[in-house]
């Protein structure tokens, strides 16, 4: 059975619940994958790192951070302050990549996955800048250093969007696609309809973990514009930036627009759309009204769908119910898990 | 370059749009798995056979059928009119498997497939039958043969189910689902909701080539039946039996009870339900009302919709629109690939 180590990058509710899962399958992946894994690094901005070749306790680890503690004093040693730096220190087999992003440069975490692949590690991340942003770049180096560059919670949590066209969609050309990708402007607009303000409705996602302290990169659009940019990128084959996408958020849609919609029978929904055109796409999120009819107009809450349209199937529509961060961890599980398949 | 021979048992409308796929796919299946094909053989059990070892001309071979023709004419040899025989004359590489199905034994679509296997080729097949009836034995031999057994087409036609779960949710465990699998008597509710009585709503799915002339296998939800038998028994390793599945059809359904469903928003399903116990699965057909906050809800005529319910996704859903012959064709296609993936 071999042992691969594993290296967390960022360690906040995405990371923890990976531990988790981890925990939670161990004995799957020790039968079906003959592997076995240790952690030999975590690395976070508030809560400390530490670092043991022969692996963390993982248990202790979440105990810790449970308790606001810091990670430093379960290191052996001391660890670099510099993130490029500490994943340096003992090269594993894999980063799991989920720390603070820049969403306009994918940085640090772009930086964060080239140092894992140039150190011959398989490169996995929930982070969509690096997707939008560095794409080409890492899936080229993974492909040079025979590692993989695997990003399947970026657009729709962990539901397999990206896996799918991979692995289960053989000879098939995607020439467009719809769909609701944004969890919390659907929340937003959810609670709006059963009455809320914006401003309770923002309140009300704050609550429950949903919107950010500054929601602007969910209110305006800008978080489903680079799931778009993603999606376009890496299965139509063709490069988009979120800027390419037109783009319009939700903070025109008054209570009113909202009750006008249902006394005609239907929703306002944030809708994403793409579609192939020659060597180009023209790309859109902006607010539809949708009727009973169309897909998207029972996807509730935090709920996502995405419709696709290839050259051979007619339509082929993906629903992702009530995500929370487990499911964002299955999908980075589930590409580890692909290298593995992968590697033998 | 390896050149792969086909053969098809049974060439109806599925294996005509299959020919017809692999006509236009030709280039690609020559680029991205540096494999080309020829047509071997076919079999049909009204219009005649045929077999050339150099492989036949599929254009010909389709336009003769476009014409009433038998294929007879369009053999180098004189074929037996056994259709055991007839795998047994050339085999190739590949069998697709589509002929005429009895769904309470499997036959003859499963001594077909086993010869196949046997024989050192590839089982690729539409059928439901096999699969509720022959899945575990089909297996075992194909993986003792080296060779595959795949039947994506055979759940919600060429949407990718059972690729699904086989490769792009690994580690994942399946507790149940739910969904509309049945095609015909979702058209039939969907045109009766429209003002048609049950029997303008059959001959309307006559015309369009829906209905069966003997619709009961539909109507009397046997067909749905099936279909969750094969999902129990592949995707949640609980052989099940269409007779297992508790089930009752669309004739209870008047129009008086759509009308009634919609006065309250509400629609009727011919719904399909799954959950594991234990070691068990307690399975249904049934008809039911959903509402507008059902995903089910959406899903008009011919489409179809399965929501599963994982261990580690709350909610994924798989909705597939408007399918036909040539979706049902991609699903074989897809198989095919996946056989080029795994052989190299």
């Amino acid at each position: 059975m071999s042992v691969k180590r594993l290296v967390f990058m960022g360690f906040g509710n995405v990371g923890q619940a990976l531990a988790r899962l981890l925990l939670q399958k161990r004995d799957l992946v020790q039968r079906d994958y003959d592997t076995d894994f240790i952690v030999t690094g975590i690395y976070t901005r508030r809560h400390g790192a530490a670092i043991n070749p022969d692996g963390l306790d993982i248990h202790k680890v979440l105990n810790k951070l449970k308790q606001g503690g810091s990670l430093d004093s379960l290191s052996i040693a001391e660890c670099p302050t510099d993130s490029i730096a500490f994943i340096h220190t003992y090269p594993g087999d894999v980063l799991f990549e989920n720390s603070p992003v820049n969403h306009h440069t994918g940085q640090p975490a772009i930086d964060h996955l080239k140092t894992a692949l140039e150190l011959g590690m398989d490169a996995i991340t929930a982070n969509k800048g690096p997707v939008v942003h560095g794409y080409q770049m890492l899936t080229k180096l993974a492909s040079k250093m025979g590692k993989r560059f695997l990003f399947e919670s970026t657009v729709m949590d962990g539901a397999p969007i990206f896996s799918l066209f991979r692995a289960a969609l053989p000879g098939i050309e995607l020439r467009g696609f719809k769909g609701i990708l944004n969890s919390c402007t659907n929340m937003l607009l959810t609670e709006m309809e059963n009455g809320r303000t914006f401003e309770q409705a923002l309140e009300y996602g704050r609550q429950i973990g949903i919107t950010e302290t500054d929601p602007s990169a969910d209110v305006d659009g800008w978080d489903a514009a680079i799931k778009v940019a993603a999606l376009s990128t890496v299965l139509m084959g063709i490069p988009l930036l979120p800027q390419d996408v037109q783009r319009e958020g939700i903070r025109g849609i008054t209570p009113f627009d909202l009750e006008s919609a249902r006394s005609q029978g239907k929703r306002w929904k944030l809708v994403c759309s793409a579609r192939r055109n020659g060597n180009d796409v023209e790309a859109r999120v902006a607010p539809e009204m949708v009727g009973p009819d169309s897909p998207l107009y029972s996807i509730n809450g935090t709920s996502s769908y995405a419709q696709f349209e290839t050259d051979t199937l007619p339509g082929l529509g993906i629903v992702e119910s009530d995500p929370g961060p487990e499911t964002t961890a299955y999908g980075l599980f589930a590409d580890w898990l692909q290298t593995l398949k992968q590697g033998g």
